[in-house]
């Protein structure tokens, strides 16, 4: 029998997790919430997902614009086994007390704070851990792919220290309100951000610190690594380890990837539904000891590299899949994540 | 038995018309051509293509990166029925010759002078003059889509004048070598641009007036567009009569499509392939009448809206259909082109 | 004596009519008005304005910051014989009771309705009618552009009808919350743009329609124009005619000035102040003539265009010179606003 | 008597010394060199500048453009003790030997390798070590901006090990040609960066790693800075240290500075020519120390912070004032560096 999963919240994550569950064969979707009418909401129905209503007041607003809804919310938790909330944030609480009242386990995204589920999760390095739980997160886009490299590394070489500056898109490609048009800005200006900290409610023992920077630009995230190892090894060493992980692309500039541009073009031409790329996006020619000390750049697409780890959390509440990796691997064949034939 | 097409250029149009053809049943790609590896190269050996270098002394670079080419383009050419040239421009005369010397029909893009090949090709305004013929250019993404609306309004309403403002997307959204960052650039700044000649080019008795101005952003092309009418009609006889062309998509700011940027969510949504918008995207509540004049806004995806024109292009060079509504339809069904179920 | 001029609102436009003022011999500033501490408070200290809280509830605000207040918004205004009121709008009905009670004449900005004042003014257009009058609005920076231009050709050789597309910077430079970062979005959606008829409120008998659109820069505005007129003539009788009007500056792209980006250039080589351009950049090598109707773009800095109108303004209502012309020489000798030496 | 001083190349950074160099009463400009014509030549002419063409070709465009030039680059250099070469790099041998031909001083700028003169130059750091030489080279707007705080923290604190993330502004404001529009591009893809050696061309005893980022914006570069110093000290320290030095503005967040794009807004109040901004603009809130390193981030000015640099090393060069803090005292004096009379 396949686990019902309800979709609560259809934006950038929602949609995303939304098709990567229908893409499963082990689970189903029975319902998104939207709250407003848009170009989202028909193609949820285009899609053959029923469409509930956020609330009782916006069933009208769906009817005027011809858009059909089975119900609200609440009819759609009826049906379910779990939860992904893909809220835009700041309604935890209240979402978790009704989910509760429905006995339903549920997922939240890495805007909600640790605290409210007192879990965070990431596939590789905590799947065990979350195992039958009622409740977790998981993680920010940014700080997905900072887990994912970190224990790479530091189950590999132990990582002595981590410093971190990441260069942030300042607003999704479908957002136009959001600014900076021409500017940088330090975010926070107040140092250190929260991503080390963040990073820490997956991996407690690693020492990290981190600098954040909102940029004009909507296409993905880049993080300048320094990396202190604790045992010594070479570039080669990394690159093969890094070429083992299920969830990191290795990418070259020989190949013409040089920037967060042709990264995203590679995906388009890899035929991934909406240009998505789920994995990081490490440049195998930036992998660098210096002095030491390794320095590499890695690109994390902002609205998809969550989306494999929502499946992987959804095996694991549900206990669909004691171990992780083959969590892993069934939920990367399902979407098409494979290891790339070559690189230059 | 299906035609044989061989694609010249692997790049922006090139890589989406092989894609395209290899969707249809009745032409299937026997090659491609790529100057330098770059992982565009490498994509299309995943997908199955053949890959060709466009000469001898490319082969050792190809080799080097360890990428598999079949021969050079020669090679290529002796296999097809027809070549798709989406070389970068400036070669049109050269390998003009070169399809002439192996006897094939071909197609050039754009950026090439309507005087290479004599004959201007736009599916819905002339695909009947098209037929049998060895050479025809398909015009560039911003006539195409000029053309399309223009031709229908003549069409049904005919067209006394039409005052044009085109707003350039800069670059495309892999091109990180082009500006400008920050700034509206009058391009040409002798008016009037190009364009208007080359709408004559296929619609020869249009009175066509266009201004272009290029500008920092990546997505699609926008145009403001001016048109007075023959014939009296309202902005719902606009509305109904553009609904009923095969390559118009209406949306509506009221489904929370206000820009180009959620146009692309849009396609991005509709699951097409590298987020692709095939069709003009024209903004069914900008159609209004203003002093006994037509004023809309409508966007232009540069990097595929050509793509179906090439398709049909093919069918009229090799005669395989002689409709040329027939023809748009077996595309447009092939690429999964549909007319929206509703809009606002 | 020299008139006191109180500013109300020291942001982009306020800063800038505050030097203009300063800058007059028979005016002078007798403080300014902000709500918040900021560099900029700091800044209109360290230039000798005084700074006037916009309430009691903000001094402490100041204090905690040790930035000096010379009081409230009503110590300043009983100082005052008018008050530029540079707020940001939707706050001019509350504003104009304050400035009755103090007997006070006041110019607002182009935020405001024409209907708060009842009068809308341009320098060049009808100065004469703003004499003595109590309130009065100029119009924004896209109007004030547009009038110019207008006013000009219409004087000279009658404007039968006019039709603009206004391609606008979405944010300021020093604004970085507003998008879009990359993006064309039509707004308003709905044609015609307010443009049109705000032209007509200085200039009701000229025939326009307008389009907008904002796009993802922050240097200036750009209008494309398309204008039939009434009397023959010839491109060169325009740049003639252009040349010699007050604030309209040509400039061509044979001297490497081919954006808006090098407009600005421009104005900063200039040794203008903030790098402001107070004319309309018309580019001399795209006026022109096709089908008998003129065409030409004019750039229009969003930030500056209004502040020497704004002074024309101060003289009209306080009756300080009679004739228009006259006001605007003296404006634009003291802000250094001269004829070009030569262009290509 | 004053030093006659020549700019050869009068773009981005030529203009700007020529007018650092008239406002000095110890040097004079006895001419600009400009390769063709342009609104830049004619704003040398309005600004007094005699004007050379780089070679004799060149002189017909200058008269066909109406542009007065007073001889070519030899004529100039015969009037000159010393000259500034801002040409846009890789002509430094050719140049070097005309100007040794003329028995002529010069300093280039950091387009040049250090090789080129075998000496780098920056005011505070190495100011005696440059007197009397016959070549220098000021190093780039990103190496002064770093040698500035790192020669600051090294004299008061000792620095252990520098580890600095560059985002760079990937175009200037007049650049249109120049992308990227909306993309990150690691740039040197291969780590570390050339600044770190860079930096040790003056200061060879810092052990620094630099990681560089081309990033869609105009306005100014910004450092990320992690510093690990070898002597205790705390945040007020440093920025106490900060504040002392002649050539760091610090700015503060709660001063509503929190981007590039509020520094320039700064800049502009301030009233500086073409809005520079002379000094590194370090946030003052974020200097924080975190696990024993300090952090902290910087903006730089890239059209303009090498100015000042330039002004002293012609002191140095001509041996006009033995003491470096001497001559940066009276540059600082003549441009209006002052320091803030207040910050948040």
């Amino acid at each position: 029998m396949t686990v019902k999963v309800a979709i609560n919240g259809y934006g950038t994550i929602g949609k995303r997790v939304a098709d990567a569950v229908a893409s499963q064969d082990d689970m189903e979707v029975i319902g998104v919430v939207k709250t407003r009418p848009s170009f989202e909401a028909r193609m949820a129905l285009e899609k053959g997902y029923a469409l509930y209503a956020a609330s009782k007041e916006n069933i009208d607003d769906f009817k005027k614009s011809k858009i059909e809804v089975s119900g609200t919310i609440g009819d759609m938790l009826d049906k379910a086994d779990i939860v992904i909330d893909a809220t835009p944030g700041d309604t935890g609480e209240e979402y978790k007390k009704l989910y509760e009242k429905h006995g339903l386990k549920a997922i939240w995204q890495g805007g909600e704070d640790h605290e409210l589920t007192g879990f965070s999760f990431n596939s590789e390095a905590n799947y065990g851990d979350a195992l039958g739980r009622q409740f977790a997160r998981v993680v920010s886009c940014n700080t997905t792919g900072l887990v994912r490299v970190l224990y790479a590394l530091d189950s590999a070489y132990g990582v002595k220290k981590a410093r971190v500056t990441l260069m942030r898109r300042a607003a999704d490609p479908g957002d136009i309100k959001t600014g900076p048009i021409n500017a940088l800005v330090p975010d926070p200006i107040k140092l250190p951000s929260h991503h080390g900290p963040d990073v820490n409610s997956i991996l407690p023992d690693i020492d990290i610190t981190t600098m954040a920077v909102k940029i004009s630009t909507t296409l993905m995230h880049l993080h300048g690594l320094n990396i202190e190892l604790k045992k010594a090894c070479g570039e080669d060493d990394i690159i093969k380890m890094f070429s083992a992980r299920p969830r990191i692309r290795l990418v070259s500039s020989k190949d013409k990837i040089k920037s967060t541009a042709e990264a995203m073009e590679l995906a388009k031409d890899m035929g991934r539904p909406r240009g998505d790329m789920w994995e990081n996006v490490v440049w195998k020619d930036s992998i660098a000891f210096n002095k030491g000390e390794l320095y590499f750049f890695q690109a994390i697409h902002q609205e998809s590299d969550v989306v494999p780890e929502n499946i992987d959390a959804i095996r694991a509440l549900m206990e669909m899949e004691k171990d992780g990796m083959r969590s892993i691997k069934k939920t990367n064949k399902a979407l098409g994540i494979l290891a790339p034939k070559d690189t230059a």
